[in-house]
């Protein structure tokens, strides 16, 4: 079978006109005026597959628009505009059922307060399934791209990974967290921070960008496909909680931060005399910013623990149509 | 149960900043550049709600972009760039099964006559969903909106209506077409024509116009609602095929033609003093252009027929969450 890759390279890549970012980084650009672009992108978030079925509809509808605006974020975009589409089953969309209201009143906490408007959308009823476009604006030339990484740049690494996976071996009884860990890693799961101002600043200081949405090692991966480099980088830098790292098994750990997948951090690529820049703007904003590990030359993504020891994965990421 | 006009007005339609239009026309309007909007929309198809579950791959991903190429038509814009959000059951997306390439042979080939470049999505696994978005182009101010029909002007339809609701009668056996009416009408139904280059003719034509996608009594109530106008049509004149008028009976003719759903026509009013242009431009374009009716002053839809015999109608049109 496969992958939601292979499909997209297969069916849906053809070539568009010049000055356009087509399929296959975080958005799209398009050209609006001679000074503006505009990056455009879509998410779709299916019941049963990227959330269970009981779901908080207010989570949801946070988690719908916040999944999007990541996008955003990994372009170095100001969010502005969105539109919904939803298929709603008809259990769901009852007088008495709070639902509705429930979902909006999260979608539009959320884009409120990035003031990104809700312009337009389609409603109809079947199996539950939430697509969100957004657009937002970048002066031109300007978007952090998935194919600009140097040799030798910094790869670096927002806020920690692996709190989502945490969150959803709990729910699946796989592990069991402390109450405090738990509340921590399920609001990671269900109302992630997209990095949106993050990205924006890092358009002057980052040479390319990506959201971890699919896991660290698949989505860099994408960042080093795209640019034609290789990367190594150290599993012992890689950012997560002080409880995960003390109290979790180094399988389980690696395997969450490499393969985890729904962070929503930004891991970027930036040359080493940005490096006092980045860590200021990381105070400045109070988000962590980690170095995990340097660019290279050649097309393979080296992960070594500190000890220089070599790590093998198998499953790089979260993919739709494998996992 | 609310109906899906309930759920937006309800639940997600808010005010947006100034320049903008929002949800409830064909497509929202985004300023681009101190010349240009953007006009953007969004269409879902759901198995089993818009299509037989068995519909021609091919057709199906004709169809999902000539919807949303439709609202384009409506807004009189020229429509650029589309978005694909599709969520594929596995049995799908096997190696084996061409489904997904004649989809997308379908969708490029409607995509290259148009020169409408697809520049992202997102791709899922879950119950079949298909949901586009496009992009247009149109110059500032000039977009074709629903609020602005004016007293005195004429009502037009483009093309033919009912004959999509026929073919879904056909299809479920409620009537047998003859051969040539079925080839005709299921290709209504499965490949509609959007009438991209008539909407953008009718900017500086027509006052106001809408696409008839949920039935001509549904859609014109649309602009009568935003326009805060009345209207009086006659049901003779609305256009549909020879055979249906001799053939079907009146009350299955005035059920299809009024509230027969997925017709894809233009529905607009403009001025007495541009009937002529608008009539040449019809013969130019080898579109038949058709005047049913007359805005009135007031709230009210009249529908008569040519004695002037009111004529009522249960069902005023298609909507997901009633049907």
């Amino acid at each position: 079978m496969p992958s939601e890759f292979d499909i997209i390279e297969r069916f849906f890549k053809k070539s568009v006109p010049n000055e356009i970012v087509g399929i296959g980084d975080d958005a799209a650009i398009i050209l609006a005026s001679q000074t503006i672009e505009f990056a455009i992108s879509t998410d779709t978030l299916v019941s049963g597959k990227h959330f269970f079925p009981d779901t908080d509809p207010y989570q949801l509808g946070f988690k719908s628009l916040a999944v999007n605006l990541s996008d955003m974020a990994a372009m170095g975009a100001k969010p502005r505009w969105s539109l919904l589409a939803l298929t709603l089953p008809k259990n769901l969309t009852g007088n008495d059922n709070p639902w509705l209201s429930n979902f909006s009143k999260g979608f539009f906490d959320l884009a409120n307060s990035y003031q990104v408007a809700l312009i337009g959308g389609d409603t109809t009823s079947g199996p539950l399934n939430i697509n969100v476009q957004i657009i937002g604006e970048i002066k031109r030339g300007k978007a952090l791209r998935r194919n600009n990484a140097q040799a030798d740049d910094d790869i670096w690494i927002s806020g920690q990974l692996g709190n989502a996976a945490l969150a959803l071996r709990h729910e699946r009884q796989h592990i069991i967290l402390p109450l405090e860990e738990k509340t921590r890693c399920l609001t990671a799961l269900l109302m992630p921070s997209a990095r949106v101002e993050l990205g924006q600043r890092l358009v002057d200081l980052a040479h390319s960008a990506i959201d971890i949405s699919d896991g660290l090692a698949a989505d860099l991966s994408h960042i080093l496909k795209a640019s034609e480099k290789a990367a190594c980088i150290n599993i012992d830098d890689v950012p997560c909680s002080p409880f995960v790292k003390e109290n979790l098994s180094q399988p389980l750990i690696r395997q969450c931060l490499l393969a985890g997948g729904d962070d929503y951090e930004l891991c970027f690529t930036a040359p080493e005399e940005n490096r006092n820049a980045i860590a200021s703007l990381g105070i400045e904003l109070n988000v962590s910013l980690t170095r995990i590990g340097k660019i290279l030359t050649g097309n393979q993504l080296i992960i070594e623990d500190s000890q220089g020891r070599s790590i093998s994965l198998d499953n790089k990421g979260y993919d739709h149509f494998i996992s």
